[in-house]
C-alpha cells in the first residue's frame, strides 16, 4: 500500500441558493464524480453543495464537507464527513486546497473568492455556468469552461 | 436519512516523533475506536497521528488527515482521506473542533497547542501519558486521565 | 476615551508584479489615505501592496502588512507593523475583514479571492483598473468602478 | 531605510477574566514594552490584554489586537489597531506568529493553547504566574519563568 492509493478528491464549489439548473447541474456532477470513483470535497452546506453530494450519494460516492462554523448541524444530509473548522470564510481556501482539482458550479460572492484561491493555487479550475472571467484583461489562461456535467468531470479527472 | 445518521468523529493528537509506548497506545486507540464505529479524525503526519490510523485501519476503520501543508503526499499512508489546508500549524484548532471528543497521547508543542484549544472549545479531552496540567493552580478540571487504550476510548465514547 | 477613536482602516488589495499604471494608482491612493487619516492595511508584500505603503508614508500615514509567512524579512520596506500568520494564502481573508472598506487596484488571483472575499464580508469595494466583475449574469451590484485614485478613496472613506 | 528599522513586536497573551495580580502584572509589562519601545501585539480583549495594552498607552506606545471576530467594537478601548480576523481561536496562532517573543502572564485555556503554538514555532517563550509545564515528563526546555514585570520584559527583549 503507498500513497498513490489516496482516492482522488475533487472539490466542487458553488452558491447555497442555487437556481434549478445549476442545482441540477450540481446533482449531476457528484453522480458522474462518485461513479468516476473521485470523492467530493465541498463547503458542506445547501444549495450546489447539497446537491452534488445527493449526487455522489446515489452513486455510492462518498462526501466531505468543510465547514464555517463549529457545529455539525450545519452540514447538508448528504455529508459522509462534516470537518467543522470555526474559521468561517477562511475556510474557503481549504476547500479548495483539499481538492486536485475544483468545479465551480453557478457562484455568488464566496465561489468567486474560491476561484481566486483555486487558480492561485495553481489548481486545474472547471467551470460551469459561472462567473464569466474571460471579458478580463488578464492575458493568461483562467477556467476551463465547460457545457455540461460530462465536459467538466471529464475535464477535472484529467488531472 | 437525518443529521444524526453523520458518524461519531474523535480526533486523536499526539507527538509526530512518538516513544515505542505511545506509538503502542495509539495504535491501540486506533483499532478500538474502528471496533466502535468511530471515525479517527487526526493531524495526517507521522507518530502517534500514523500509528492511530494504523490501527483504526487494521479493524476496517475511517481516517482524515488535517494536514498543515498544501501536498497530500505529507499524509501518512493510512490516511483515507488526507485535508490539505495550506494554513501551517493554525490547522490544530481544526483539528480539535472536527472531533467530537479529543484523546491526546503523549505529545509535544504541537499537541499541546491542541490540548488547549480543545478545552477552550469545551471539548470531551482524554490524556493518555500526555502533557500533566493537575499540578497548576487553576482549580477547574482539566482533562480526564485515563491509564489504557481501552479506557480512554470508552471516556471518548461517552459524548 | 471610546471605540470610535479606532483610527480607519482600509484594505488596499493587488498584485504583487503590478504595473508601472498600477504602482502609480497605488501611490497615489496610499498618499491620499494618509492625508485623510486612514491606515493602510494590506498584504505587506511587493507591487501595488508596496507602492501604496510608500505613498501612505510619504504623507507620514501609517501601514500595517498581514502576511502570509512568518518572517518579517518578507515585508516591504514602508511598512509599519508586519504581522506574521503563517497561514499562507488563507490570510487574503483576514487582510479584507480588517479593513472598514476595500479598494483593489490591478490585480492578479490571489486580488480575485480577496474581491469575494470583501463582497462576501459585505465590505465597500471600491475597484480601480481591476478585475471586470460586470459582463458576470449575476444582477446584484459589486463593487464600485472608480477613474482615479482620488475616486477611490473618497469612496473608500464614505463608510 | 531598511528592514530593520521595524519595530520590535512583543506577543502579550493572557487569561480575559484576570485576578487583579495578573492584571496588574499585565498592566506594568505593556508600560515597561512601551519605554522600551517596543510595540505590544495581544489578542484584543479584555482582562490581561486590556490591562498591558492600558500600560503600553500610559507610557505611549503602540497596541495591535488580533481579534477573534469581524467587529473591532470586540477591542478593548486601549488598542490602536484592531485587526479582525473572523477565524475565532484559530486567530491564537496568529497572536503568537505575529510577535518575536511572547510574554504569558496568567492564562486560561486559550493562553495554553498560545503557549503550545509558541514553542511549536520556537519562539522565545516567558511565563508570569502562568501555566506551570514544568513538573512534565518531558525533557527540553520550556518557558522562561520569571517572577516579575520587569524581569519579563527583560527576558522577551533579549530577542
Amino acid at each position: 500500500m503507498n500513497k498513490s492509493t489516496f482516492p482522488i478528491l475533487i472539490s466542487v464549489i458553488g452558491e447555497s441558493k442555487a437556481s434549478p439548473e445549476n442545482r441540477k447541474y450540481a446533482e449531476q456532477v457528484g453522480a458522474l464524480l462518485a461513479e468516476a470513483g473521485a470523492v467530493v470535497i465541498c463547503g458542506g452546506m445547501s444549495g450546489v453543495m447539497e446537491q452534488v453530494c445527493k449526487g455522489a450519494k446515489s452513486k455510492g460516492g462518498t462526501t466531505i464537507g468543510i465547514l464555517p462554523g463549529t457545529n455539525t448541524d450545519d452540514a447538508n444530509k448528504w455529508i459522509d464527513y462534516p470537518i467543522c473548522t470555526g474559521i468561517g470564510d477562511a475556510r474557503n481556501s481549504i476547500v479548495v486546497q483539499a481538492g486536485q482539482a475544483v468545479i465551480a458550479i453557478g457562484g455568488s460572492y464566496g465561489t468567486l473568492s474560491e476561484i481566486g484561491h483555486a487558480l492561485s493555487a495553481k489548481k486545474r479550475l472547471i467551470g460551469l455556468n459561472t462567473w464569466d472571467l474571460g471579458s478580463s484583461r488578464f492575458k493568461y489562461p483562467h477556467m476551463i469552461i465547460c457545457q455540461t456535467a460530462m465536459e467538466a468531470v471529464e475535464a477535472a479527472l484529467m488531472i
